[in-house]
């Protein structure tokens, strides 16, 4: 398969490009008789979607999910889930200009390298819009894990970071303001940042943590695929990510092993969680937590310089809408790949049961 | 699957446990004709083995892998190469008091409660005795790949890191120390601190930096299938792993888009490599680079509290021979598991030619 | 996965129910740079849907298809190609006294068994028209690959058969009747009988024979995956199926070895082909052919004992408007199913060279 | 993959060629405690061996099966199950002279057209010793499934064949005689006729019938993967196999609907079972049978014209020890396979409970 789905048991599939008729994917696998909250996944998508707060891309996309299949009497029924999102503000003419034009650290070069023939419009199957259906998704997912708690939430951008432990993080004020993070004085500080880029035509990268509850103990499969290695692949599938940690990450690379040992309780949790919810891949039921990083996005409102297909240099100057930070809008599509993460292992080990 | 393959095209398949009679994999799908180098190829089992220096355990394995199919004439015919390392050394007597018992931050008590069945002989199939055959499966890859250069090293062991650009090194020197670090100054500092903190009974983590130079134009797949999402999954599946980062990772979190983006040479190379040699998923033709954080290995020689299967509070105290710090024989596991993704996307690559 | 999904590199996966709002599919893996002819493919449409002729069921289905992605400039991008086919018609009051009704060998009964929520309208997604889809696909894969021919016929209807070996049929005679049998004398005959039990409200079964020409040298996989193994399992995936025979088939279980082995001519091709094209499970370069069963359609006009989910005994008589011989639309399906299985293994042999 | 991979959940990989050092696999997905009948497996492999009787091959191969992990203290553990059986009776010798010819109706010439480099020691490969490893497989998900009763039969060899239902055999009587036929008078007259056949230098084909008992209602996937499309590829994956068919079969494709409809029970069995046990694609509870072609063994006593890699014609001549007919020792082939498909779909099937 040339990479467009996801999933071993909960497997999801997209299509699509940002200026094409639609974008759209199929759910197969999903368990039957989900009663499905439309309401819930159309507030996911709104989570995702451009033009929702001043610090984002003043793009207008509905981003209403249309369902096709695999729903009926409002609940599933066990066969696949196919969906579509039409893109009615396709804009094409936006990008005619870059038809033979490479922009810097975009796919474009790439794509033209590897297939021959590339939908230049606006960065076609490479751009971001692709996450729309993985959000569709996820959120599916989540309402099939039903009481496993996932939440994803702004944690830094730029030098701007929580200087608190996720613990101490009331993660009802997630939404309550347009960055993102839980802790308002660091949100501020985060817009106010976001901001001043925007007026110097740049962009700026951030990271995000997420912590996933009521992870039932047994998740994960040894080996190849353990259960953060899964998670891993699917955060770093997420445009612009370029890393990826969990429970002590990074710095757990520093520590030595008698202050990085979770002691066990007697009923089996542990003391303290450097492990981040995760032993040899299985989950333990503690929680899972991780920290992933978004570079900048690539496309600024600066003159640069390029190439164009020919090999002559060119100057490029960003137009369009674009975000300045790319992090506030992608919390719910790192919510939606953790889901769908769950929802596959979940299945997986229902075969032990 | 159970989690015990790797790869579409390029897939092994992994069996055995640390103790078992044998471990040993199946490599299905490496192409006919590539006349194996089988000294090359214990060379890398010998660089990942047990016993090889002061620093790592020294428990003894000669780790001789034997070939058992899908070799003929001295190359390879195209049909799966089976092959198997006898576990000599198996000594289980050694575990027989962890029978009951789970090891803090091993893996001892997800697998009991996921299979309810468990090989407590030295952490059975969770022990990092199985990525002896990655390396095998490994080796065979870079020979399949021929002028691709893969190239790991030790980057750091708790706070001591090597304070220069990748590029200022030579990795010619990498097998040069115990520790595999290419700068010698860092290099003595790095054994100094392992060998402290082995008389302390204690271990330590470290990060190691992986280089992919040559990579052809067009490797990785849009979507899910990124190839560094694959990276960051083979990566995070080695044994200890805490996290993954490519190109300028977390660092890129922190920085600008004016500053991050990498302009273009007429000839399609870039001036710079934040990219860190993947753009939109797929390989550029620059270098790829990126690090993989290590914890602590988890047994120590210092006595732990920690519980039994019934949830009673005991002491444990490590045994037998382990190492104080994993990073050293983890370098040739790094560079094969990133040789089974090179391979595997160089193959699915070749149905676009 | 749960099944609608079908190939490794060429991978199509389906969605949708007979009287759901659409149904559609993604196609992911075709080549780029495939100048699609739409045409063709709305034709391949064509010869599946209702209405075509007196003697299949008189729904009217226009059977439009909408590609919604991986077409740009009139050419395949390399990025997956979803498509929808609307269900304008969906009359689902027609079935609604089926709510709580097993209908004889159908999938009513085990559907709700394994699922516990049926969509009970037209059979849902067990009805055929969930082939239109692979209709669509397989006239893509027909077109990349060029120069493999792809004809299939009605080879029998009931107890009428052509007596003639492959050989002495013109294929461009196929079209020519309302039941797809390259004879013309035995077409008739054919007309005849279904008209025959369409007056008496039955149905009958029959049989399509499918011949492979210029298939390549090398195509198909030892072992599990054997090419003719892939194309058994393609055929009896299809709605109706009933068995599945290659070469000599089950004529060859009574041939003795010294008349059944193809003696080579000098070039490598053989003087008979009862081998059918495959030996060891890879394509010699000589015609595939094959020949697969179809039962009667379980819905017929006259009324039937049956019963409904609390296990009472009713009475059931066919409404609505059905085949009385399903085997000249299922024609084109054969076809398709066939041209995916060859595009999928074309691309998978692409790694040898 | 290559093609050396069976299954999803429970999936087998194996490896070897007949004339190597071993053949061998691995098993990932087996639930773990399940008590390992070692004896019983062995029985099934004694099933398989040459050497069994006067109407099979001479050769002699111990065939005793070595497991190398996931079994530990009796019980399967959870983890793969690696195993390998010696190729003690190598005799390469005998294969000498097959170089550089191809063997008419074997997989040489399309082996070395796709490999270009060919193990030409016997079949290498392409030999039917490879099933020696699905026969293992197979065993172990036989007692993984428990309740579910296996019964393949030799039906028919050459023009002779039981002249019965199935339901009036008596299975206890299939090992009874050397030809693996349930009803004496019909089994001897089998065996009079492949000793004549032998008598002659010839072989001849034949069938075997297979009946799943007891098999839960529910196993089975919409759309591509049905129950009977995935035991069809399963068969068609055997050496020599050219037809499968289940149910009513190619008779059922001269049947009217009214006659072939199973007309259900108030409990939810159906009168007849023309359906085959499969209903959609799903199991509905009722027998599952089926029938699988043999081609006659294309390694003949007789002269042969052939010819060699550089197309020159030439006489070849069978040497060694053939089989006359392949059908009574693939009985347990079929078993086999039918238990891995059963066992893949029994796990994938508990993702709905």
């Amino acid at each position: 398969m040339a990479g467009n789905s996801f999933g071993k048991l909960f497997n999801v599939t997209t299509f699509g490009e940002s200026h094409g008729e639609a974008i759209g994917g199929v759910i197969d696998g999903c368990l039957p008789n989900i009663t499905l909250d439309l309401e819930a996944i159309q507030n996911e998508m709104n989570r995702r979607k451009p033009g929702q707060s001043s610090i984002v891309t003043q793009r207008k996309e509905p981003d209403t999910v249309r369902f096709l299949s695999g729903v009926f009497e409002g609940k599933t029924t066990g066969t696949p889930i196919g969906f579509i999102i039409e893109n009615s503000n396709q804009k094409s003419k936006d990008y005619s200009h870059l038809k033979d034009t490479y922009r810097p650290s975009h796919a474009d070069y790439v794509y033209d390298k590897k297939y021959g023939h590339r939908d230049y419009r606006g960065g076609g199957r490479s751009s971001a819009r692709e996450t729309a259906c993985r959000v569709v998704a996820g959120a599916i997912a989540k309402q099939m894990l039903g009481s496993i708690e996932i939440n994803a939430f702004t944690s830094s951008v730029g030098d701007i970071f929580i200087d608190k432990p996720y613990q101490d993080l009331d993660f009802s004020k997630i939404e309550s303001n347009a960055v993102r993070c839980p802790d308002a004085v660091t949100a501020d500080k985060m817009i106010t940042r976001i901001k001043e880029i925007k007026k110097q035509g740049d962009t700026i990268g951030g990271t995000i943590t997420c912590v996933l509850k009521n992870v039932p103990v047994g998740l994960g499969e040894p080996a190849f695929d353990k259960l953060h290695a899964e998670l891993g692949k699917a955060m770093l599938s997420i445009n612009a990510v370029k890393g990826f940690e969990y429970g002590s990450g990074f710095c757990g690379a520093k520590m030595k092993g008698s202050e990085h040992n979770d002691i066990f309780n007697p009923d089996g949790t542990t003391k303290t969680n450097l492990s981040g919810g995760i032993q040899g891949g299985i989950s333990n039921g503690m929680d899972i937590y991780f920290r992933v990083a978004f570079k900048p996005v690539a496309t600024i409102m600066q003159p640069q310089e390029s190439i164009d297909a020919q090999g002559n240099t060119i100057t490029l100057q960003g137009k369009g809408r674009h975000d300045p930070c790319v992090v506030p809008r992608a919390v719910p599509i790192v919510e939606a790949m953790a889901a769908l993460v769950l929802a596959d292992y979940f299945l997986l080990n229902k075969m032990y049961k």
